[in-house]
């Protein structure tokens, strides 16, 4: 029997058969495009590099009022195989819990989004236009990703009035918190140089691992922010320091160290690059060590203020699980960090406690209740 | 023609044709015993492991005055070859200069003794001992080296009196330095432990890394004394910190730091090392990282205080060169740390400039001026 691909269930658990460990297409694109063409929906692939992406609209290029959806359906890999209960590819359902590799993260998420997207456009024709941007590299360095299907829009003037991410956003149970924004992520490359020397002679070396000491604990103790009104503090983290060096009667040359920093929208990069140049400034004075720096920002903080988006988002969760959706804006980066330069973005999905591990699983009642929500949101949202 | 084994410089040339890169003997210590058997000396090779030694005796076991000389053939190796002027094993004399690896460190100085003790015993025999106790590993892990020599010598109950050590001294000029003691190397070996996580959770996790950082600043900064009566200020150095993270969104679970201390007499291995315990302990109480803490003793420090052996050498250093030496304690270890412990002990040799470089190199006319240092020495010490 043909699987019905409109059933979110079955369309997740084809879309996990297909292999699409970033940067692989694996077929899920090519699936989604012909459930999508099937319905109605004006397709394009917008490859660019080694990275599929999938653009589907239904309704007009230009309607006053388009609803977007952002996804991936590339995934990370399966780890140590043997170690998983289920082969990480056979979507397997036991005791009502779908086992597979993106079942969470996030192959549910797109499914239901796009079986809420079918129905709704075939039951009640929406007046405005429906977008689907789904892409095959969020997982990766996600340079030719969803950025890439935001450089095509505005190439065709393609254009969504509001985008919902349907990454996981649940910790426990489903429908407890959606992501109405994300700090954002900045990582500083320090470099410290001295002179070389034998350990039995200091005076003739500069040795540049205590400056390096010293920054890491400054940076490590000063407090960046308490929080603000929809944010956590930010957080800074060395997580790398080291000298390479052999040799324990040999003062080291040089040291690097690396810190991340996940910052609210009490930071800006600029602000978090000019503190940073500060603090090592300081340093360089008191050591005589000279410290460079390389910043690489992979996310500003964004954040979508509590407002009528936000307010039908959460209603439509809580009249479908009967909880009222924190709005959080916590964990990691996604692909919101990309959305939100485009128009008003949250996120709402699955439970999202077994992402990335071992035996990713899903219970298949939840991606029937996430089709729901997003049905229910694509109602309110036309009505 | 032969060489004249017993000129100070043919015989340091020969010794810089064997090739006696540690641990290899590479014909060095055979020479040395053929040359003193020939001048009466009983000779015993004193090899333990992978370590040739050789221990050479003029006189009887036993008598009240037994002047002793320490040194190593063995060389370090010679770098990049193609860099040297010279071939490194070549002793190529160039405008009255000596090329070779162990031209400076130290062949010339046992050349020179070598020299120096066959021609007095042949000349002037004195009422006593002179014993010669060279060993081939100084520069590789020492522990089958001179600590072999004088194992074999507590068990046959041979003993020196006083004890020279022929490694080169003086840092420009020949006679400007000699030393009475050495500092002492402490290593300690830390690894700080906490709990790995992503950046983004950073209260799921626990950083090692700015406890291990606040560490280092604070034994850096620290000032373990001013100096004392022979000695330089005690010095700590850093020369390791390492994480070894390949990825700079995640929080490493260890990392690991190595300090090395170079102490004087107001110190000892003992103190050292609960002052460092204190500091862990310390930082692990503000930081709640779990620090551990490995000590390596390599040696103590000890001097020689000024007295009738100091004043015999300096005055024979002055009488040869017109130069007052300066009695230090400074630069790194050497076998004297293994010597002090059977009798008084001080160093002097050449101009160490070039030692363990490319280019290592000494002036013909210093050999010359070594040995007739040397053997006023002995003229003094048996007058
Ligand atoms: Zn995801
Ligand atoms: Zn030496």
């Amino acid at each position: 029997m043909e699987p019905n691909l409109t059933d979110p269930v079955q369309l997740t658990a084809e879309l996990i058969r297909c292999p699409s460990v970033t940067p692989d297409e694996g077929g899920a694109l090519v699936l989604l495009q012909d459930v999508l063409t099937q319905a109605g929906f004006d397709c394009t692939r917008v490859d660019r590099g080694e990275t599929a992406n999938l653009y589907a609209r239904w309704g007009a290029k230009g309607e006053a009022r388009s609803f977007g959806f952002n996804g991936h359906t590339d995934v990370v890999p399966v780890g140590d195989a043997a170690a998983w209960s289920q082969p990480p590819f056979s979507a397997n359902v036991v005791d009502g819990v779908m086992y597979g590799r993106g079942t969470t993260d996030m192959k549910s998420g797109v499914a239901a989004f796009a079986a809420a997207a079918v129905d709704f456009v075939r039951d009640t024709p929406p007046e405005g236009a429906i977008i689907l941007a789904i892409t095959g590299d969020e997982e990766g360095p996600a340079t030719d990703g969803t950025v890439a299907l935001l450089d095509w829009m505005a190439d065709q003037q393609e254009a969504m009035s509001v985008c919902l991410v349907g990454e996981p956003t649940c910790p426990n149970e489903m429908g407890e918190m959606m992501k109405i924004g994300r700090r954002g992520s900045l990582t500083a490359y320090f470099t410290a140089t001295g002179v070389q020397g034998h350990v039995a002679y200091p005076h003739r070396a500069l040795n540049p691992v205590p400056a390096l000491a010293r920054l890491m604990d400054r940076l490590s103790s000063h407090v960046l922010d308490e929080g603000t009104d929809h944010f956590d503090p930010s957080t800074l983290a060395v997580t790398t320091f080291d000298t390479g060096n052999p040799a324990t009667n040999v003062i080291p040359a040089d040291c690097r160290a690396t810190v991340n920093i996940r910052f609210n929208d009490a930071h800006t990069p600029d602000s978090l690059t000019a503190w940073l140049q500060q603090q090592v400034d300081q340093i360089s004075a008191e050591m005589g060590v000279q410290i460079t720096t390389e910043i690489s920002v992979s996310g500003d903080s964004f954040v979508t203020p509590p407002g009528a988006f936000v307010d039908l988002v959460a209603n439509a969760v809580q009249a479908e699980t009967g909880r009222v959706p924190e709005l959080s804006t916590s964990g990691g980066t996604s692909d919101a960090r990309f959305m939100k330069n485009h128009c008003p973005v949250v996120e709402f999905g699955l439970v999202g406690k077994t992402m990335h591990q071992v035996d990713e699983r899903v219970e298949v009642a939840q991606i029937e209740q996430l089709k729901a929500i997003y049905t229910r949101i694509l109602q309110d949202y036309f009505a």
